[in-house]
């Protein structure tokens, strides 16, 4: 049921989105082609658009943007069974070589000839369709939304993050920063059964957000000095890439905590190096995720993690430029862009 | 065959030790009395007769220096068997209360009641005797001496610090720092099996002790840079405090690596996040060691770790400010004081 | 408020106990005593009151059993505060040495030294009163019943087995056994945030009682043959001693999977190696725990683990013989005895 | 420089090898061909010549022994590098299918699509050439013979079961069988630091080649019940497949110590459970190895382990059967295969 000709919202340079007929990406033998049903918004492509650029990663082609997609297979390459041909599934919108070091080790997301969605040159998913190696299309059950299956790739960051943080049962958790990314990472940290959650966000409504999603304090850090309330947590996860609120976390941290570092701020910023040292503190960062949509669909498909509420906005391919502008108002969680609605 | 009274030599404020009689120290039914004879000097002993403080501990009261002790054990407490009476022990310095939560999984070095040789109100070993829980006092083979008995603390440092980094048999490692400290852990990553261990220092003589001691290769930060040198090394250790130290030794980290900061530098100082996060690396800090003697005394007696070659001065108990100042020295390595000798 | 004497259910020999005025235990400076509340009957109990024994361990001289215990502190010791006497406790039943090379490595249930409540020769709670270190006192919230928190006892050993077995979220586990401990191991695994918990019984009640607490699949295995179902799961906990369930549960395991024997059988029978090995399976057992109560405590509160609901008859001290018959109904979940009532 | 045809040492059928001309294996993209300069002789090549099987892999069509092997890359792939043809090179002689989940979380050896030399159907190194995708063909340097490369194999899987063990310095370590697979495991376990390796054997002149090759103590289990011994160490690996052996070895370890079973022995047999659960021993077994390529060729490099020196017979192509029942002679260590000299 496909063309040769597709539609896509293509980032022609910095500030310009346009759409435009383009070729439909060619199937490789060990991939499938997805007719993409939802997308989800992410600051990377509001930053792509804005800027044109994250730190090494330049647009300089044409590039279609999004990477938190889902959508219904459509076609399969000559070595995929078939039978996958109509099946629901979300994508892990990464393709590694699978043969190097890091590969082998099973840290994939490592992968120094990693090709990812909307990370130049690669296409991303705001477009009618995509191709992704089968293996990386993951199967949804019927009671999952494609809008959830979209966002099990936020859900994988906070997965990832909590892995990494080593939150367990009785885990006592700090997060800053309650945008969706955090709201995530709370959502995780629960089903995890962290049996704290404390979040830290400037901004009210955010806050309030937080405690729908079961945070169990909520703090604003210009009310209260985080680092004075000797919270004394075995995890501090940022969300935030706001120096203040790492400094805090880290000094929230009790002896032997882990502190994981997930939002993007300044290249170089002053850590508390004889805190880390006296209390032998693990400060760590994630680069996406490795093997966690099995465990993203679980958490979904049971119910102990709720994406579809965190969508607040939908809009059509031709509309992707209103999209990118109301992923950045406060009062969002997730905006969707739907490229076949 | 003890007496009330000791000679110790007493750190009387900032600046000033003086050998004085003093009570010996009373014995616990849990302890040992060991007739001290050999007490390394340590850059933070040095540090305390200069400032009278590190960090938050403030030498308030006269007090005894000397932590890396060793000597013969004379006494023991009624809970201790009497046969202990004349073994020649190498000195754990640290007294955990081993009821508390982090005393009962294992990391009694972040014990929150700790009391530590030579950290304020603490007594060290500067002395003619000092008492230590029969458990922290570990047996040596005739085979070893009493100055590698005492070098035995410095050892552990190196030991939890290769620990701490997972240097295993094939790793890379970089260390910065070659002083006594840096030394002893190029010895322990060598016996761990580290297939390459890069050093640098400013000091080209320093460095020559380091090829010495089986460095795969030195470096003069100042004539080359290491950070662009792209290393890739699984495992960075700092034993310098110095920022641009660290800096380099983290961005020449593989993705996955290890950093740990065992160098005293900055309460705070900038460190590459965007890296950190990038390549997933992991930046811990040791504070002192647990668990580590038992080792320590093998790698000594193997012949895996030589300490006895770190020893360049000796000095009696009446020559105390003397040993602290040539401490110092960029030639020396260790300065052992003999307060019975 | 407490006497010098007290009134105690003493196993005399195989198969008698007696109830008796033994003296009140002395109290230690680091000790708190305790006027039991609640103790379950355990199936050592029952074992050591039928044989007289369990393995190595011999009764040879008259012991108060019972290990599953909570209360309310009545005195304390010289080293304890006093503001502890009127906190209703937990009891962790265990006196490890706190010295040897597995206490200080945080191993401390296998401390060779170990005095554990109702294992010759150290008595246990089926008492008035009973004496503990401070430390293993453990308050409990308000909220808490002193039945579910002398039930913390064999809530450890489902928290441990899990912890053992590396339950998490989304695991797929196995268990045989649903009996009271399987029961508990079960909680635990859906507390751990298992996606699926299957277990296994004979008897149909269990099976019923099972699904009740929540498992996602049961299975009689003379009525399907586990080893042939291929169930690929991640973890097997075995609750039953049962030989042909232990070797079905090793073979219902997917490469890399962790086995963890619960259940007391033989002390040798045959296990399926070649597969241990093709597949690379760990298996391992539970001796007891370190390091629960804390979450014990924090499952029970939140609500994540429901103890009381365990409980399905109560007793007096002088009906303890009775209780001992009680526990052995295959109806029965834990009876518990109330020393004080 | 390569034909079309070549010769191989087929196995025909149980008991009857044959040296034939068979077409020289077609080169996949990603593969490189191998011009094979040595092959060891493996008890699983003697096992699937007398026997035609071994557990479920049965010969059913002629097949190519050998998996032991080294040689010289003559011819590359269209996706490889031609830079490569002229490198001796170590195989790695599986083929992992790099997409399901065991591959993923970088257990590739536990791929159940596996294909691997010399297990049915894939044709093995007894030939004068073999391909091998270009990431498992691995570079040597010029210092190391052909042999060694040839048996970084069976080192690869002394690295694996020492790893498995967790074997680091100091550790004490029991290897039960000191054949050539016992010898490459105490060589890892010394390489790795043990302080002390024990190996049994029921051969004294196997025990004298342990000797030789750095054992601390050998014990003749007919002369001496290691059971009974105490010896308590860290780690136990069985490279005998004998039940006895692994039972002591069982009961030699320490608490929380851990057995790793190399030897294939009967499918099913005893083993000392209710030690394991005392104890809390981890008991697994190796199925081949994962990632160890690049540490194997590191020991031998550095000399910290010597293959050269296991090599005690070597056969042209043609006495493929005279090899194999060499490599039976208990007085055998590695009988080596030389398809091209």
């Amino acid at each position: 049921m496909t063309t040769e000709q597709m539609r896509a919202s293509v980032l022609i340079e910095k500030g310009v989105v346009r759409l435009e007929d383009v070729p439909t990406p060619p199937l490789d033998a060990d991939q499938v082609l997805i007719q993409i049903a939802a997308v989800g918004v992410c600051g990377s492509d509001v930053h792509y658009f804005h800027e044109g650029r994250i730190g090494d990663f330049i647009v300089e082609e044409p590039m279609i943007l999004g990477h938190e997609a889902s959508g219904t297979i459509v076609a399969v390459g000559s070595g995929v069974s078939p039978d996958r041909v109509g099946e629901r599934v979300s994508i892990e919108p990464q393709r590694a070589c699978r043969v190097c070091e890091q590969c082998k080790r099973g840290a994939y997301n490592l992968c120094p000839f990693m090709e990812f969605y909307a990370t130049p040159p690669i296409d991303g998913a705001f477009a009618q369709y995509a191709v992704i190696q089968s293996d990386y299309a993951y199967a949804i059950p019927d009671s999952m939304s494609l809008d959830a299956a979209a966002l099990c790739e936020p859900l994988s960051v906070g997965i990832w993050s909590n892995q990494k943080a080593g939150t367990r049962p009785g885990s006592r958790v700090l997060i800053s920063g309650a945008g969706p990314i955090g709201i995530v990472i709370l959502q995780v940290a629960l089903a995890f059964g962290a049996s704290e959650v404390i979040i830290s966000d400037i901004a009210a409504n955010r806050l309030e957000v937080a405690t729908r999603f079961g945070a169990t304090r909520v703090i604003d850090p210009r009310a209260e000095d985080i680092a004075s309330l000797e919270l004394d947590v075995d995890v501090f996860i940022d969300a935030s890439g706001a120096q203040p609120a790492v400094r805090a976390g880290i000094l929230a941290l009790k002896p032997g905590g882990r502190a994981v570092l997930v939002g993007m701020g300044a290249d170089e910023y002053p850590l508390p190096v004889s805190r880390i040292q006296a209390r032998e503190l693990e400060v760590t960062g994630v680069f996406r995720y490795a093997n966690t949509w099995p465990l993203a669909i679980e958490l979904v498909a049971s119910g102990k993690v709720d994406l579809d509420a965190l969508v607040t906005a939908r809009f059509g391919l031709d509309d992707v430029e209103e999209a990118l502008a109301a992923a950045t108002d406060p009062q969002a969680l997730k905006v969707i862009v739907e490229p076949n609605a």
